[in-house]
């Protein structure tokens, strides 16, 4: 059994501080149905910003941003040479999206960073809590957007003059957000780490199913989105008779058809999701133009993540049967595994603190396998009521989330003091 | 063979004056690619009404208008005590929509009044023309709620309070247009007419491929719009395992693929459409809440549409698998024949005149059904191009709309000299 981790700091985590905390930041862009609709970069995330700034300010914590807003508070270490440890996650949500997906990594080490502050400790390394710009991909695709710029896997410039739905360009949005806190110093895009840790609600139903409290989370599966646009042509809905039409709503469910045989898993493994449909003209009246639609297909396995994937293009040709249709490719990640040294980190604080924990891998992406250039990453999820996510009906216990910032102390004072 | 009809004044219509209106009301909405979007009652539709009424001001007709904002501008008949004959059709378009469905019908009545003007003719009875409000249903569902309306189907007072997408209400914008010409005398809804005549393009293929210029319509087939609703539970799309979802996206295809079955026709009369899906959240990295869907079902024997029509709630009950359905029915109107009055006067018109003509059925609904209540009434059709409407392509030749104006002139005077 491991060493059980500075239990004075662990002691001082507190469920309550946390939990209203949680509850303060889910009153900004609070929807009907306890969710929250908090799009990067929006007014409501400048909220959040400014009330995460203001509960850090007793804690001393050093502000900095870099060019694409992500937001960092460093809390110093014995010595400041050396790299530190970075910890945290996002603080936009989805449009219908709940109240603790991302906002809980960050308020998570946010109380970590009070715990030891009330035990008086300082770890050798800095440690610095990290919040992510646009993590969700709901306002600007894609997702992850501020890691993946951070670490270097894709340029800011690429997504600058991406529009949202109201034709509000981001590099705007993002320029308001630098200018609403304009004493914030700059740091440059990228550094080196000695880790990167991200406590998260684990948005599946596995830790509730099997009672554990801790998940120790081993990887991530591998993603990749699609955009398949069908292209026919409208006709009267009563006048042109139905052969000879080029009607895409219905090509467009040839193609899902034929998509679900492809992605069929009798073990459950793969994921397959098509979230959004855009019809044109979209009138009750008129044969659709066009329909263009998404696919978000996800597996831990790299060979079937490749093989099922490449295979979404010519399946789709071949399915549609009037129209015509193009396949592109958005965005795609491939499976990750995390680096043991933070994954044994967090698994001896769970372990060290007697909580029940069992090692996993994560459905969702998250900003912790966008550092993996940068650092050893790893991550610790909390049980969700349901496995419910991306919803307004999204539940954590409070001392579920509590339990999680203990192992992150726990994790926080192995690493930082390496 | 009949008698060539009126000759000077049919002689007198000028395709030229007839198809520079034409492309002139085309200005007002006009969208890349030749199309037209004038939604009912909005600032384009008000424009297209002034510019009617100022090409209107040399013939010296008395303007009218209804509580609906249905606009009459009536040529004075030789006896003031007989009821009109009425004639026109609707100025809105579908949001892509062209620059001949529905202002075809009521510049072709304004130019029937050019023609009997130059020729000296005033007829025994009055002739009003009629243009319509919102024939299209685009901006406000249902279409044909102007005659509807007029002929007392419908009551004013249960459209009042629907919003547009952008939350305009439709007693606000219909406000707004009679205020843009308070000048217009005000008349109550409904009268009687001693027949009603309709212009308007075929909207589907038949004239074209059988090489006929004249469509004389012999009735609609019967329409029945639904709006489907399945509602399932978003969640996440990396982490909710596919078993346990409840897919909204799914069932609804499920829906759409068992009606696909009930609505197979091998003679190809059923016409079946799914134009609009709105899928919530809408977001490609979530499993969809809810979906909505439309389905537009027509048919023109009785019978078919209500046996087809009724088994959509109970079929859409039994495909969904995972969420639940609600299915309710918008807008029904049962197939009609045309009285044999109108129908014999467009037809002897058009053999007058020794055109290529048809009998047929019109597959879209128009006006000129929702008037049968208040006197015999017919349509006259004339060919557009691969039968395209509802559609930026849509094209019908200046020779063609001409035609069906001699057509119109004709039966005109037929119908108002009684």
């Amino acid at each position: 059994m491991a060493k059980k981790p500075a239990p004075n700091a662990v002691a001082l985590v507190s469920e309550r501080r946390l939990w209203d905390r949680m509850m303060a930041m889910a009153e900004i862009g609070a929807i009907p149905g306890n969710g929250v609709n908090r799009a990067c970069l929006s007014k409501e995330d400048i909220r959040a910003r400014r009330l995460l700034l203001t509960w850090a300010r007793n804690l001393k914590l050093d502000a900095e941003v870099d060019p694409i807003g992500n937001l960092f508070l460093r809390r110093r270490g014995t010595d400041a040479t050396l790299d530190p440890v970075c910890a945290g996650s996002h603080m936009d949500s989805q449009p219908q999206g709940g109240r603790f997906d991302g906002i809980y990594g960050v308020l998570a080490v946010l109380e970590a960073f009070e715990a030891l502050e009330a035990a008086g400790i300082t770890t050798r390394r800095p440690i610095e809590l990290v919040a992510w710009t646009n993590e969700e991909g709901g306002r600007y695709a894609p997702g992850a957007m501020g890691s993946m710029v951070h670490a270097g896997l894709r340029r800011l410039d690429e997504f600058l003059d991406l529009t949202d739905k109201d034709g509000i360009r981001l590099g705007d949005a993002l320029a308001e957000t630098l200018a609403a806190e304009p004493w914030i110093p700059r740091r440059p895009l990228g550094r080196s780490y000695a880790a990167y840790l991200e406590p998260h609600i684990e948005q599946g139903p596995r830790l509730e199913a099997e009672g554990k409290t801790i998940g120790v989370v081993t990887g991530i599966q591998g993603s990749r989105w699609f955009t398949v646009t069908v292209t026919g042509e409208t006709a009267h809905a009563g006048a042109a008779p139905m052969r000879g039409r080029k009607d895409a709503v219905q090509d467009a469910l040839r193609i899902i058809a034929a998509l679900n045989e492809l992605m069929a898993d009798p073990t459950d493994t793969a994921r397959f999701t098509v979230g959004r449909i855009n019809v044109s003209p979209n009138t009750p009246n008129s044969v659709a133009s066009s329909v263009q639609f998404s696919i978000d297909f996800r597996h831990p396995d790299r060979a079937e993540l490749l093989r099922r994937g490449d295979a979404i293009a010519a399946l789709a040709g071949r399915a549609v049967r009037d129209c015509t249709v193009a396949v592109a490719e958005n965005f795609h990640v491939m499976p990750c595994a995390f680096d043991p040294l933070v994954v044994d980190a967090v698994q001896n604080a769970a372990e060290g603190l007697g909580l029940s924990w069992m090692r996993m891998p994560s459905g969702a992406f998250h900003d912790a396998q966008f550092m993996q250039p940068l650092c050893p990453t790893g991550m610790i999820f909390v049980p969700c009521r349901k496995g419910i996510s991306h919803n307004v009906a999204e539940y954590a216990e409070p001392a579920h989330l509590a339990a999680g910032t203990q192992v992150l102390v726990g994790a926080l004072l192995d690493l930082a003091n390496r």
